[in-house]
């Protein structure tokens, strides 16, 4: 029997969680839970069961790990220490600033209930955390640059679609190629925000709306675009639909340090993402550490972890003698 | 007081590890130990002192690691398990195929002496077997791909060293642009060692010297040269001093994979090192380890480790909570 596996959340993430879980044969997905009527809502694994979230307590004993796939903003913080107390559990809680707190609420939680909950999964807080974090041990005189994109940025779309005349709209963050060609070549720049990325904004207006006034109001937005230089261009519906329904991101982790008595020699250590699938790309990151979360619960481990705490062997189904002889 | 290091073998490895650790505050080189006469070894170290080898086991109070910087041909199948059973001990072993035995005999000795010992230490193996282990873990359907270069390899200077007529010879690695491109693309391609990789190598040959026959030697040179496209130059001396002095080195690790219920949506994931100093660096790696080490070590840890096995957070010198609040 591979390790029980239980979804929070059916979205774009859940839905990649689900995904994931069929490319990892030690795996099974036991059930989804939503919020919505469990009737309405068709996942693609025949065998594992759609449920109200209510239920989900009751699984607490036919799951190894239940897997939170709902927001940062509102739905984690809560979720979160509340499931961790009865599950072992994984979340991509993104939101920086309140990392520190989260990470208090869930550690509380887990210890009281014996679980251990992971959050912060994903590229970013995630993978790029920890190419950050080796680069900076390894290189401890240097500068560190993370780029994002290109990519659909959900928040930039939702801000642009919240505009009167705005029918929809995806807008994608684009590393500057300028900015990235300098760090590479070790110039070490300091980069203003308008420097480093470009947005690039895909609008469809309603009938009648005037187009001048959208895009003056985008480009003029605080905090999402004045800082930036954005382009924006209006396009139809069905173009719209066409050319831009993929939900791609990717982007780049650069340390550039010096070693040497007389720090004479400079290295540059890049980390590059190219996704055509945000959340499918996250949730399989997710995946991997929630096999860690289940077998460091399986070895007494309790409280609350991020990708930092975790050796990085927990995360595969080799045994280590296979990983030493196949990819060391 | 810092974690005290000590440093077996004093070439470039080694002098890479002692401008490491200058590099970081909380560790003190306390003792270089050689098989030189230890009056003619000049350290850069002011406060450290140069002892032979054979003093080595009276510090076993006295060190907290003991860094490893023999060869991997001869020395390190030896002293690497000697050693671990007096100190906790990281080395840089890189026969990649002679790993599991290296790791058993390692392991033994750690154990018996109640140390950790930290195997196979720097970028490859080291940070490109991570990256392939993480990649891999994250992406289980794909493709993996590592090139080296462009940078000077050691073995293949050597061995154009010892053909008669040659007084003088580096030899660069250099991928293949193509080959890179096409991975790059998501094309999957399958390559071939000629596809991979080129060689360039600039030869000072003795004077009067067949430089036809040298350079018809090297291209045929089964193993080495034979399987790649080889370009020879000839140059002179003052000009092999003055422009290829380095030992610059770097490479790529690449995973091209495929997530979506139906695969249908590719992703890379792509590490890239380009480094001026290859034995800096790789000392870079294992100074971050030699931490590690320690750590585990006062945590009651005992036996052989490699950098599958090792949380991230134990190669920094910040606290798990600065980790969480800065780099997350």
């Amino acid at each position: 029997m591979g390790i029980r596996i239980g979804i929070l959340g059916y979205g774009n993430l859940g839905r990649g969680v689900e995904c994931a879980i069929r490319q990892n044969p030690d795996m099974e997905l036991k059930a989804v839970f939503t919020r919505r009527d469990p009737e309405s809502v068709n996942i693609l694994t025949e065998s594992a069961k759609v449920c109200h979230v209510n239920e989900a307590r009751e699984w607490a004993e036919k799951l190894d790990v239940m897997i939170l796939c709902g927001g940062s903003a509102t739905d984690l913080p809560v979720q979160t220490p509340e499931y961790a107390g009865l599950f072992n559990v994984v979340d991509s809680f993104d939101t920086h600033a309140r990392i520190p707190e989260h990470f208090a609420n869930v550690d509380a939680a887990a210890r009281k209930g014996g679980k251990v909950a992971i959050i912060s999964v994903g590229w970013d807080p995630g993978l790029f955390s920890l190419n950050r974090m080796y680069a900076n041990a390894i290189l401890p005189e240097g500068k560190d640059y993370t780029f994002w994109g290109r990519g659909v940025s959900q928040g930039h779309s939702d801000a642009i679609r919240r505009i009167a005349g705005v029918k929809d709209a995806k807008q994608y963050t684009i590393p500057v190629e300028d900015a990235l060609k300098a760090v590479r070549a070790g110039e070490n720049p300091d980069l203003t925000t308008r420097q480093k990325h470009t947005r690039e904004c895909f609008v469809v207006a309603e009938e009648g709306a005037d187009k001048a006034a959208i895009e003056k109001e985008i480009k003029t937005m605080p905090n999402y675009f004045a800082e930036y230089d954005t382009t924006v261009h209006f396009i139809t519906a069905e173009e719209l639909r066409r050319d831009h329904s993929g939900i791609p991101h990717g982007g780049l982790v650069l340390r550039s340090g010096v070693t040497g008595w007389e720090k004479e020699n400079k290295h540059l250590i890049e980390y590059n993402l190219k996704l055509d699938s945000n959340p499918e790309f996250t949730a399989s990151v997710i995946v991997a550490y929630a096999r860690a979360a289940y077998r460091l619960s399986t070895e007494g481990a309790k409280g609350c972890r991020t990708v930092f705490d975790i050796a990085p062997a927990y995360l595969s189904a080799k045994s280590g003698e296979e990983l030493r002889a196949s990819m060391l």
